[in-house]
């Protein structure tokens, strides 16, 4: 067991704007979504607001990024909340207010960071906060994202790099932060220095924040994360992804079983692989090219999905523009007894692992277990397995989270599904 | 929790004859071994006295194999021990007599095969045991070992493969085996089929065991096992190897963490992934190259090797020539507070992990905790871990299991650590 | 220069039996195909008449290898013509017959082999003409061909390996063989052995062939070589596979230009890198799936086939049953001017090489040069080359071998393109 | 034949100021060392006078590069000569003094060139000379170097990067510039984009080159280039380099063999695969680490670099401080016989190519061949080639190029050479 961090005993839920605002969001955005969360799902365990990417760049209107856009910065080279996105944030007042109003909601607020110090500081040698260095001191100059030109790395051999990020939290927990995602730091395959690491970036920022006085959960993004490093991430951080971005697409989907497989065994404690976000309901409102759209998996794959999700214990955070959601979405995430196979799940593991099915289990308190049955071809398939695969040797009842039907098999448990559907059944032995 | 296996609920503790005998092992070896063992180190858990390879290859005389030789097998294409080595097995009685010794002793015995049919059978098409099919039938003809000329792989697919098996537990059940350590089935990554999987032989196997009526041992080798099947290794095996074969060589030994820093999550209910043998005391009795020699670890090397296994929780299996073992040697394989670490430890993982120095953890009963810190550079160093990376604010007593040295530390625990050095501590908290 | 070899002072062209016959090729298919090939194809410079795999096996009946199978074999561990499927070699005569009737009608004679010796050899380790080594002594156990089970390697360093190779090519030599396709050597990324390289068996295989007293073009398959060894090959072959088996396809042949790209350095005084054989016509007389049928290739695909293996230099080794030839095939097969540009070409190289598009040159005898555009695409496409692209200034006349359509272009030559066409124009300058 | 390009019908002979000044060039050292060159190596062929990286940087003084250090530039984003170092540079002259020196003295002026456009310019937004486009709108912003911080690489597909290419040249034609090398363009492996291909950067500064109205050699570093480009680097450039920076130590040297073998097939024509400078002579006059040292390779090193650079047509680029420079490597340098064998050999290729020695062949006008023997192990070694392997069976007369020792031999070729050692052998045939 690790002990340091008590952020996330359970995996965490809660809303990004990613999904559906990629850079463009800002205030009204958040409050929004924010009233409808605390309104309808909160009692149902969503509690994160999440603030996704480049809150600090003016003029950011949709998914994509400007390369080299100049960005809202203060004197210690610290990115802040572009006021003309986020009007609260004016004179200086970075995401204070909107986090009191989300707090005041019974929620807890998010904020996206990129790894580093931004290239502008850079270029302009700006100061650092509890230093003598400057920007261009501390940058590491070949360490740079291959998707957005926001930042350089750092480099935390230099003296000042620690106070940088030791800055950054400062101010962070002064705003009342709760949940910092650090992206660009979790996969450091694609990166030019070989073998580049983003070990030492993570520790930074783990002694920062356990310096900064208020606790947040630390999320690091994108994936894939290596399986060499898990023992760092789960020492380090409270969640991290396995992928790289999940969107609403079968065969991401399905491409999760084998990432699933490989890091089961580092769930639980505090320690949250990450699946990635929830593409449900209405997705990409400020995508210029497809406007708002509504999740494009079916309703089967959308249930594999959550059953997926819940039963490996996976972070859930929401895509949605929750304003715009259907009723089915909001059936899902409002399912007490598959939500509860997330957040009270022991042990989850496969029992079966194959190109065309698979069949995970995890312990729930009281003497049940949860067992999901997937399909994974394009075809109809029977999918079964026999009890003593699970390691039992009778069920004294039977119940399907979706569907609700009961049924008390003997020797094994067989479901006929569609293509990509699944069945996810909560079992009293 | 997987719940099928309850052959190995702790590491499996034992004796076998490979680093002493190479192929060369024979009947007499076998039971002074078991004597001994039985007289000196079984009151501290040292149990299991394996059979290693080629016991059915009656011109073997030590660690080389002779390519193409002629097997001692029955009608059923099963290999049997050849009794110019092992005179008790004459007339087929198998290892029987052997096993009803060791099973005297207060021991349990176990057997090495390789996985597959042998190709002496293929080239003369012999029969299998409950099926239709021949030998010729169900060899995978091109699954072969790359270091031993015994063996075809097995066409799982084909009628007659799974009877194969099935009728060699048979036979190893009525000799009285209470341990099987498979070889050539564990790392697939230089078959030529790519991508060759053992997955089908490993099911086989299991299926095999599980239907032949007596509890056995499933131990895999050669590693590397590779992590993307760690799922399916803890479903089907017992123990299974993480490496390489390993020797008395520090770069091995340095190697090895690497590997407990990749496999640590898999450790434990029943699962034990293996660090391989404890080649300690007097080796390579049979290599005509050396003649019998000590362990060349110096003796830091070989208390870091007892550390590293037993915090681990890697299963023991002894290579020495026990009649001729040393003093200190003895007092490693006896240490009942190091083997407790190993037999009771709980969620072990590494704090530190780096190139020059490891700090792992583990917990015990009774609210006490194993710290071991490594200094795995060829210099001497200080290593150090604070109480708060080991999850705990203070320390009720602390001693360090080879010194017996006690200390009390308040912030910090510190080894000053000679080069390849180690220090295990228990501490109550 | 290599000055070595003069077996191939140009890319051979001729005729091979396995992509209609496969593993069932006989005496009567071979004469007959002979026959016509004498008739209709010698005029235009096809000379080879060639007895692909396994004609050592009396069972073999169609494209598939029964595995483990008896084979015909001497008592020297040589194998021999099955007299069931080429009467003539009954009573040891070999393929002397066939030679000499081949002969007899102006072409030239080839045989298939696998590298290696005879696993039926190995286990019933039989002897080794002039030396007193057996079969057994002499095989490498490990290295075994991935994909047909007769044979295993030679172990080049032991007495005996050299010898059993010479005691190969006396044989063929007494036959009359001037054409050898040594099979499982030329691509060796997927052995066990790793790094096994095939280099020593080559080189055994090149003296005994200088040793032998007869001019035999040396055929090394199957690939793809690696690039790395070019020089070993171009210094002990006459040709050598670039890639795995060819069949007619669009994907095989769109694929081609890339590894033309790769190995067009190589080309000439001797060397040929081999595209693979010409799947035109009537094929897979032999395969029991599919029965005979014709070629699968568009006729604009098998003009690209014909103009990229012609200007590229690749030999040209007719895959089809001559005698159920299509008028169309006979056609690409006999036009005069597509073949020079393979017989004379010099210095072929790409000019403009991308995933749509390629243009390629080769220099022909008395100021005329070769140039040919490739549409890769799967729509039409205008394919353009400059005339300084191609070195060249000007252009006196200019004709395309197909077509025969005359132009003259001023600034660049361009071509209309169906999808997978190809133009192949000769310039005079 | 590429016929294109006609800037070097033979391999380029020169001297570079890299291996002796880094990054601290500066025109007094220039101009000393083009008076050392005409006087004294111009007789023999060495006539480039190169001036290598970071001329534009005011304060660069040693092998080191500053990281974000302000360069200078004109208005139209192009980097100038820093006139600190180069005061005839000053107001807007550049280069065209002392190439106007250079130039009488007979030699020939060469400078280098990272590829793209100064980060400086991107972040300040400059002008492009003959676009619209700014600074900003081609840079492609993933793109950097992986050791350098000057430069963003090119977005070949944006308006005005031709442009900007289009103004460098012509800038450099209007200097008298003979000799552009230009970096970080001839292997792509470390870069992050995956998969980056400097191909397009490549096809810009060839259009540009041969736009600009003045011959000049194109040199592309560094390498690993990939041989599956060789075609289109054969295509662009008249030399580029096989490996990575080659400096004074042997474990490099021996490497080269390898990279000799692979790329053999593509010398000549006006293509010259680069094996790196010649460190010989007086190295590291700048490096601040270990100031002016001489060259750590031994004589015997020394004499198998030249033969082995001379026998391969390796373009010779001296990076000795040649007014520094001792007897011996003059004597290399001067040895008319060694040289000829760069100059004028044919169809250079090995013949022997093994861990522990090599054997190269090349052609020479007049019946004459050039061989060289190399021992590539530790430890004295006689190295043979029998006639027959060079393809020919006689020789008339030998003599080692060194030694001037003349022989006869009448069927092998042997040397006994010392570690390390090589012998190059010319014979009239």
């Amino acid at each position: 067991m690790i002990h340091r961090k008590k952020a996330a005993p359970k995996p965490p839920m809660g809303w990004n704007s990613w999904d559906c605002y990629g850079a463009a969001v800002n205030e009204e955005i958040l409050l929004q979504n924010a009233k409808f969360i605390s309104e309808n799902l909160l009692p149902f365990g969503w509690e994160y607001v999440v603030c996704d990417i480049q809150w600090y760049e003016p003029a950011a209107i949709d998914t994509n990024y400007n390369s080299f856009a100049p960005l809202c910065m203060d004197e210690f080279s610290r990115l802040m909340p572009a006021p003309n996105r986020f009007p609260s944030a004016a004179h200086g007042a970075g995401f204070t207010e909107i986090a009191g109003k989300i707090h005041d909601m019974g929620l807890k607020f998010g904020i996206h960071i990129m790894r580093g110090i931004p290239r502008q500081a850079v270029h302009q040698n700006t100061k650092i906060k509890g230093s003598n260095a400057t920007a261009r001191e501390i940058a590491a100059p070949y360490s740079i994202c291959a998707w957005n030109t926001d930042m350089y790395g750092l480099d935390t051999g230099k003296e000042g790099a620690q106070a940088y990020y030791d800055s950054l939290f400062e101010l962070y927990a002064s705003w009342g932060v709760d949940f910092v995602k650090v992206d660009d730091i979790c996969n450091t395959e694609f990166l030019p220095q070989n073998p580049y690491s983003a070990k030492k970036e993570i520790e930074c920022i783990r002694r920062a924040l356990d310096r900064c006085g208020r606790s947040m959960v630390l999320s690091l993004s994108p994936g894939p994360a290596t399986i060499e490093n898990a023992w760092h991430l789960a020492a380090n951080a409270d969640m991290w992804r396995m992928t790289g971005d999940f969107w609403d697409d079968w065969s991401k989907l399905n491409a999760m079983f084998r990432r699933c497989e490989l890091w089961y065994s580092h769930v639980g404690n505090g320690c949250w692989p990450d699946c990635d976000m929830l593409p449900l309901g209405t997705l990409c409102v400020s995508d210029r090219k497809t406007g708002a759209r509504p999740c494009r998996l079916t309703k089967d794959e959308q249930i594999t999905l959550m059953n997926l999700w819940c039963i490996f214990r996976s972070p859930l955070m929401l895509g949605s523009e929750t304003t715009k959601i259907d009723e089915f979405t909001i059936s899902l995430l409002t399912n007490r007894q598959l939500l509860e196979v997330n957040q009270k799940g022991e042990a989850p593991h496969p029992v079966i692992s194959e190109e065309r099915e698979a069949v995970w289990l995890s312990n729930l308190p009281e003497n049940r277990m949860a067992v999901a049955l997937f399909n994974r071809e394009d075809t109809p398939r029977k999918v079964e397995v026999r009890l003593e695969e699970l390691g039992i040797s009778g069920v004294k009842s039977m119940k399907e989270v979706h569907t609700k039907e009961k049924s008390c098999p003997s020797e094994k448990i067989t479901a006929a599904l569609r293509p990509h559907a699944s069945a996810l059944y909560i079992l009293s032995i």
